[in-house]
């Protein structure tokens, strides 16, 4: 499905500083990258399945390749308390292919975040398919329509979604991303809050065009250099290496004084305040799943779409809003959003007004 | 997909009797009629369908034959005030036909009422299937694992629901039938209320086995009768010929009172207070799309799943939970169930328990 011989490949040496990288890029959100890397390592360690997965940079895909996404759909807190069976999102392609009466040529992560980077990755080592290095979010994101692909006018043709039951659910022909992220999470309900999915169809063409690239090697990237800062084999700290890596800033750096956390409707929201060590200044990051907006002492300094990350001030281990915990000594990092986020067409879907927060998208600086 | 060739047919002449008799039978729910036998009747005239509908004996089906329900789920009330596009069924069959790789032969009602009588004509008229003389209910009730396949242990393998702006859903391999009614009750709020339906994909033995037979025919002659009376042509009253017809009993006669009645969940759920033209006695009939329960003075007289209608005391017609009003006078018809729902089986089921009334079954005599 590459109409060139440039391709990439993952190997489990990439997991670590994928799981880290992904975590980073996600935004707080995403889901804990756990047990996808020990799906992954499993996978890896199979004799009979595929030794590595092949990255497909999107420009050179295919414009005819048939590609869709696979991950798990819900509530990260739910997810992490009702393992999966392991071949959700492998079913859920495989009653997409059925439904739709086409064969997925590729793979493409979702969202870039901890457990959907993953999944599509397994998924590749269940079936042998390469995965294009790009995503629709260039970070996690909790609402289906919040996608590039949907922003920019692809349909919503087809979505399965699987639970470990094996009770699964195909969509079609669905009228709008918005009619779909409302039934999708009514679905998830009657699935008990989880769900393996794989949607929508896409042309490999409007991957290359519409899709945020080359976010997986990217967060590989941004994973190697944290950690070889953390092993000491960087002149820098490794919340500096996250920043340099990522192309972002650091916005505050503090202590965690509390977090008010509240499950409801499939998501986890709150906020986290954060004091400086000297405790002159202080720090809120609201979010939804993911974190969505950062106000230093009143005043707004990053906003969704643009990516804000809870990193850990003296190893860089991303800290996701579901662990978040009072006392942890963090850094908030912002980073830009991807370009096709910062239209007027995509704000109006995942600026902060889509969010319900009365404020206007604040760009950070690349 | 008969074995012998008895087959029995309805045509335009039979849809004011069947009209009459599937609301009788409805128990009150069901919905309204009158689409369908507009959408019957506009197709009956049209030259390019078929000018009659086959009927077969559930004992003459082909064992092997695949057989499906077709219908209308979701509250009547919103269902009247939202009017199908009229092909929501017939998509909903194509979806599951292409789902699961079968061809239907024959469709089955899912209940007698007025709505999902009718629905399964329509159909057969827009494809050329025949009609199985049959239903899952023997008369209308509210949720969906209340169907005799379903209590018999038929697994729910498909089930197509789709919306008149096209959003199709199809649900398969659910574990139970009760994750089948969550799931679509969840997904009807995503699509507004109310769906077309095809589910599940039935064998024709297991309809010749458990489903209730000869409830279309019975339909037809119950308001065959009524109509009748109520033109003179018979010697006894229009509530007498329905009586009669079904094999049921007068249980009450009076006035109503007042009527409670609150929207929830897509269900419509009340209380329908009677009086009698003495002032003697009261009777009180509660209700959830169907009524369920009546009480004549205290004493309960009647429960799910034996049938209770409401007829009008001079002309017969039922008047339906959702249009019952004060100052209507009416009698309570009740009709033993089908022996398939007088069973422990059945009653863990449909009896009132199962609706959260704290009593017993009170079975009705045949």
């Amino acid at each position: 499905v590459t109409t060139d011989s440039t391709v990439e490949r993952i190997t489990s040496e990439d997991l670590e500083w994928l799981a880290t990288g992904t975590a980073i890029l996600g935004s707080g959100g995403g889901g804990s990258p756990r047990i996808g890397q020990l799906r992954l390592e499993s996978l890896l360690e199979d004799p009979e399945a595929p030794d590595e997965v092949e990255l497909i940079d999107p420009a050179a895909l295919d414009p005819d390749a048939t590609v869709t996404s696979v991950g798990q759909l819900g509530s990260p807190t739910i997810g992490s308390e009702k393992p999966p069976r392991g071949d959700e999102e492998l079913r859920a392609l495989r009653a997409l292919e059925q439904r739709s009466d086409r064969t997925v040529d590729a793979l493409v992560p979702g969202e870039i975040g901890g457990a959907n980077s993953f999944a599509p990755l397994v998924v590749a080592l269940q079936t042998g398919l390469p995965v294009v290095d790009a995503d629709a979010m260039g970070r996690a994101l909790p609402e289906l329509q919040m996608d590039s692909f949907f922003i920019y006018g692809h349909p919503v043709n087809h979505a399965a979604l699987t639970d470990e039951k094996g009770n699964t659910i195909v969509l079609s022909d669905i009228d709008s991303p918005e009619r779909f992220e409302s039934l999708a999470r009514s679905t998830l309900v009657g699935l008990g809050g989880v769900a393996g999915y794989a949607y929508p169809l896409l042309e490999g063409s409007f991957v290359a065009d519409y899709g945020v690239p080359n976010t997986l090697s990217l967060a590989r990237e941004v994973g190697r250099r944290v950690h070889a800062a953390r092993e000491g084999r960087a002149d820098h700290d490794p919340v500096t290496a996250a920043v340099e890596a990522t192309g972002g800033s650091r916005l505050f750096r503090g202590t965690v004084q509390s977090v008010e956390r509240d499950h409801t409707d499939g998501f986890t929201t709150g906020e986290v305040r954060l004091e400086q060590a000297s405790g002159t200044g202080e720090c809120r990051v609201a979010f939804q799943n993911e974190y969505l907006l950062a106000e230093r002492d009143g005043e707004i300094i990053a906003t969704v779409p643009d990516i804000v990350s809870l990193l850990d001030s003296e190893t860089g281990t991303p800290v996701l809003s579901d662990v978040v915990q009072f006392g942890q000594r963090v850094d908030v990092v912002g980073v830009p959003a991807t370009d096709l986020f910062r239209t007027e067409r995509a704000l109006a879907v995942v600026g902060p007004q889509a969010f319900g927060y009365d404020c206007e998208y604040v760009g950070l600086d690349g």
